[in-house]
C-alpha cells in the first residue's frame, strides 16, 4: 500500500479515527485512501483553524486523539492559533502537514515554507518524514508523542512523495502510557499540611476537574476544611446539580489575588501556580500572596483524581455530600441581558450537554447560573487565542454523538472561525451557537482602562466597534447552511434555546444583548 | 509621549500611513494613541489574516509599507499565511505584534508563546523591543528594513510595558534605499547574447512587469526577437490595450516546458529560474530545458525596468509599438461561464482599475480576456497560499482612493478570508468581489489525477465538494454588510458588474458556473 494509506490504517490501529482535514495538491493521496480506508471518518474544514480547534474539542471530550490533515506552511499556519490552545489545554492532536515532494522541496516554489519552524512552537513533538518506508512507524510514534502525559501536539510532516510512494505495512500500535501517582511521602506530607489547621487551598487543573477528582476533593474539603479551587483555563470541568462545587479563579488578577489573599500554602493538582491572564501597571501577576509555598500533589504528567482519591483515603475522609444550588428559574418579561442567557441556559441544558465557552465579557454573568444546571461539561478557553469556541464545540459533538452541545459565543471571538458553521451543517452536528451580540469588543473597553490607556477617544473607539455595519449573524449562519433565529427578549431567546434543545441538529441563536 | 505615541509618530515620520489592526489588551496603547495622532488611519480587521492580506495588497499597489497591528503569538500564527504571502510578493510590511509586557512574559499565562519562533519563517527583520526608550529607533529600523530592497516583512515585537511607558522623541526616518543597476560588463553580456541569433527568452518579475519594464522589454523584442515572458507569481503586472504584452508561464509544468523548450538560455529580470508551483510523479520541477543557462541582467534586489532600458539602449532599441488585442464583445444570451466572466471583466474594467486574482481553476478561462481590456493592474498570486484575494483587493483599495479593484475569487479559496468584506464595507472601499461559484474545489479533481492518487471516490470526493450544503454568498456577504447580487446566466453578470462598475462602494456578486 502507498504512504498515504499506511498512514490512515496506522492511526486506526492506534483508535485515531477521525482526520479532519484542510487537503491541497500535495495531500491528494490522503484524501483518494479515504476510499480504501471507509473506517476513517475524514471531515472537511472550510479553513484550516477551524480543524486544528475541532481536533481541540475532540481531546477534550473523548481524551483521545483526531488526527488535522493541513496543506504545506500556510496551512499550518491558519491553524496555529487553536494549536495554541490545543497545547495550553494540554489535548492530545496528531497534527498531520503535507510538505512538497523532496525532488520539489529544494526549488523554492512559490508555497515552499519552513514548516518545521512553523510547528515547533505549538508542538511537543516535530517530524519530518524521511522516507516512505518509515511512515508506519513514524505515524505510530507520533499518537505515542500526542498521548504524552500530558497530552501535546504531534506534528509529523509528510513529503509527498513519501504519501505515493510504496510504504509497507501499517505501524505497530503504540501502548498507552497510562499516569503515575505521585510518591507515597508527597502525599503524607499534604495529608499533614491539610490537619495542621492552617488556611490551605487546593488548586484543581487538569483531569482532576471531572467526576472523581471532584468528589475526592470534595471529600478533603469535608474532612479539613481545605479550600477547592479550580484552574480557569482547564481544558474541562464537569459541572452542574449533583456535582462537588469548586471555586473558579477570577479573571481580573485584583479579585483572584483577593479570593487566594490569606492562602500562604496552594496544593497543586495537575495545574500550576496561577497567574493573571495579562500583565497591568502596578498589579503583580501571581496571583497568591507574596511568599506562597506551593505542593505538587500531581503534576501534569500524573493522576490528579487519583492522587486526590489517595490523600482522602490517607486522611479516612468519609464521603460527602453538599446541598445543590438551585436549577435557574427562566428569565420572563425582561430584557435579553448575558445573565438571562446564563439563567435560561442553565434551565435548560440537558443532562450531558456539553458547553464549549467563549463568551468573554459575557461569561461573568452567565457562569454562576450554569451551577444550578443538568450536570455537564463546561469546556473553557484555555490557551486564550480567540476563534476557539466554534471549533471546539465542533469537535466535541463529532467525539459524543448524541450529547448536546452548546456554544456560547462572543460575538467577536465567533468572527475568528464563522467556517466551523458549514461544517456543523454538512456534518448535522448537535451543535447550538449562541452569539452573544453586544456589537463590540466588550472586553477591551475594560482592558481600555485597566492598562493604564486612558479615555477611550471617537478614533479608539472605532477599533472596538461593531456595528457600521452591523454584522448580521441570521444571514452568515443562514450562508453556512445552519438555521439561525434572532432574539432581542429574554423570552425570545427563551423560546429559541428551548426549540434547539429539542431538535437535534446545528443551530445559532443571535442573542442580541440589551 | 508613551511608547505607542512614539511608535505611531515615527511610522508617520516614515511615511507609514495606513495600520491594519486587529488588537487586543497588550496593544490597547496603540489603540488609544490614534485620538493623539490623527493622521495614522486606523483600519480594522476581524481577522489578522485580513490585516496581513491587505498590508500585502497596500505595498503591491503603492510600493509603501502599510503596518499591522496583531495580538500576541496566536494573533500573529492568523497572519503567518498571508504574510507568506507578502514574502513571496517581496511586500514592504511593518508588522507589528504585541507581546506581554516584561514582567508578565516570564509567567507563561495562557497566551505565552514563542512570537519570535512565529515570526521568523516569513520575516526578512525580527526584533523584539528591548526598552520603550529604543522604541522610535527600533520603529525607523523596522520600516528601514521592510524597503529592503527587495521588499520584506519586518517584524516588531512590543512588549506592553514598553508602549506605557515613556519613550522620548520619535525616531528618525530612515532613508529609502535606491535600487543599483547591474554592472555594465553584464549590460554588454546580455547584449551580445541577444544578438547572436540564438533562441533566447527574457523571463521578466518583481517591478519589471509595469510599464516602464515592459515597454523597454518590447523595444529588445522588436530589436532581437528575443521572447519575452512574465513570471507566473510576480507582485503585480501591468496589462490592457497600450500595455506591451508578455507571455506568462503556465501553471501546469508540462505546458511550462512545453512553452519553454527550445530556450537554452534565459534572461532575468528581478526573478529567479522558473520552478513548477507542485511537483509530480515523473515530472521534472524545473520548468526550462536540462542545461538551460541563466543571465541575470538584474536581480530581486536591483532596478530591472532601468536594466532593461539600459539594454536597449545598449543594443539601440527603437521604440517599438505592437497591435492592441480588441476589446473582448459582452457575452450575450449564454451560460455563464469563466470565459463568461473573463469577457464581461474584460469589456467592462475602467481604466486604471486593480483586479485582485485568486481565481485558481477559473483563472485559465478568465485570462485571455483581460489583454483587451483598458489598462489595469493584474495582483496574481504569489505565495500560493489561500485567502489572499479578497485582503488583497482590500489593501489595494486603500492604497488606491479613486481606483476601481475588481476580485476574481474562487469560491473555495474566499471561505479563509470572508471577514475581508466586512471591513470592505466598514470603510466603503470601491472593491468589486465576483465569487467564481462552480461548488468544488476544483483545481484539487485536476490535482487528484496528476499526483497519481487515481480516481475520485465517493468519499474523497466529499473533501472537495463544496455543496451540502452549498454556501450562500448573498447570505454571506450581506451578512458581512456588503450589498450583493447572484448571476447565473452570462447576462445577468453583465447586468450586476456593469452596475458594480458605475457606482463606487463594496459590492459582491456570486457567478454561479454553469
Amino acid at each position: 500500500m502507498n504512504g498515504a494509506e499506511c498512514l490512515l490504517r496506522t492511526l486506526l490501529a492506534n483508535q485515531v479515527k477521525v482526520c479532519l482535514m484542510n487537503p491541497g495538491t500535495s495531500e491528494m493521496q490522503f484524501v483518494a485512501a479515504l476510499d480504501r480506508v471507509p473506517e476513517m471518518r475524514g471531515v472537511l474544514g472550510l479553513f484550516e483553524g477551524v480543524c486544528s480547534g475541532a481536533a481541540d474539542g475532540y481531546a477534550r471530550i473523548s481524551g483521545k486523539p483526531a488526527a488535522t490533515l493541513l496543506h504545506l506552511g500556510p496551512g499550518l499556519g491558519n491553524a496555529l492559533a487553536n494549536l495554541h490552545n490545543a497545547r495550553k489545554a494540554r489535548s492530545p492532536v496528531v497534527n498531520l502537514v503535507g510538505e512538497h515532494s523532496t525532488g520539489h522541496r529544494v526549488h523554492d516554489a512559490p508555497l515552499t515554507a519552513d514548516i518545521e519552524a512553523f510547528a515547533r512552537p505549538v508542538s511537543g513533538w516535530v517530524r519530518t518524514l524521511e522516507s516512505s518506508a518509515a511512515m508506519g512507524e513514524a505515524a505510530s510514534a507520533a499518537v505515542a508523542a500526542s498521548w504524552g502525559p500530558p497530552g501535546r501536539v504531534a506534528t509529523l510532516i509528510v513529503p509527498a512523495d513519501f504519501s505515493w510512494s510504496e510504504a509497507g505495512d501499517p505501524g505497530c500500535p503504540a501502548a498507552r502510557p497510562s499516569r503515575c501517582l505521585p510518591a507515597g511521602e508527597r502525599v503524607r506530607e499534604i495529608a499533614r499540611l491539610l490537619c495542621s489547621g492552617q488556611p490551605v487551598g487546593l488548586l484543581l487543573g487538569g483531569g482532576a476537574l471531572q467526576l472523581r477528582g471532584l468528589r475526592a476533593a470534595q471529600r478533603l474539603s469535608a474532612a479539613t476544611g481545605v479550600r477547592v479551587f479550580a484552574d480557569r483555563h482547564a481544558a474541562r470541568m464537569t459541572r452542574g446539580v449533583g456535582i462537588p462545587a469548586v471555586e473558579r479563579i477570577p479573571y481580573f488578577p485584583e479579585a483572584a489575588q483577593a479570593l487566594l489573599a490569606g492562602f500562604e500554602r496552594l496544593v497543586l493538582v495537575e495545574t500550576r501556580p496561577p497567574v493573571s491572564f495579562f500583565g497591568y501597571p502596578g498589579v503583580r501577576s501571581s496571583l497568591t500572596p507574596v511568599g506562597c509555598a506551593f505542593y505538587v500533589l500531581a503534576s501534569e504528567e500524573q493522576d490528579g483524581a487519583a492522587a486526590l482519591e489517595w490523600l482522602a483515603q490517607e486522611l479516612g475522609a468519609p464521603a460527602a455530600v453538599a446541598a445543590d444550588p438551585p436549577r435557574p428559574a427562566l428569565p420572563r418579561g425582561e430584557p435579553l441581558t448575558a445573565a438571562a442567557v446564563g439563567r435560561t441556559a442553565g434551565a435548560l441544558l440537558p443532562e450531558g450537554a456539553i458547553v464549549s465557552d467563549e463568551s468573554v465579557s459575557s461569561n461573568a454573568e452567565i457562569w454562576p447560573h450554569l451551577a444550578g444546571a443538568a450536570p455537564h461539561e463546561f469546556l473553557p478557553v484555555a490557551g486564550g487565542a480567540i476563534g476557539q469556541g466554534l471549533p471546539v464545540a465542533l469537535g466535541a459533538a463529532l467525539a459524543c454523538p448524541g450529547c448536546k452541545v452548546v456554544a456560547l459565543e462572543a460575538d467577536g471571538s465567533a468572527m475568528y472561525t464563522p467556517q466551523s458553521l458549514w461544517t456543523m451543517a454538512r456534518e448535522q452536528l448537535d451543535v447550538t451557537t449562541v452569539i452573544l451580540a453586544n456589537r463590540r469588543y466588550r472586553i477591551l473597553d475594560i482592558e481600555m482602562r485597566r492598562t493604564g490607556a486612558g479615555t477611550m477617544g471617537p478614533r479608539a473607539g472605532q477599533m472596538i466597534d461593531l456595528t457600521h455595519p452591523e454584522p448580521d449573524w441570521i444571514k452568515l449562519a443562514e450562508g453556512f447552511g445552519v438555521p439561525a433565529a434572532r432574539a432581542t427578549t429574554a423570552d425570545e431567546f427563551t423560546r429559541a434555546f428551548e426549540a434547539a434543545m429539542r431538535e437535534p441538529g446545528p443551530h445559532l441563536i443571535e442573542a442580541v444583548l440589551g
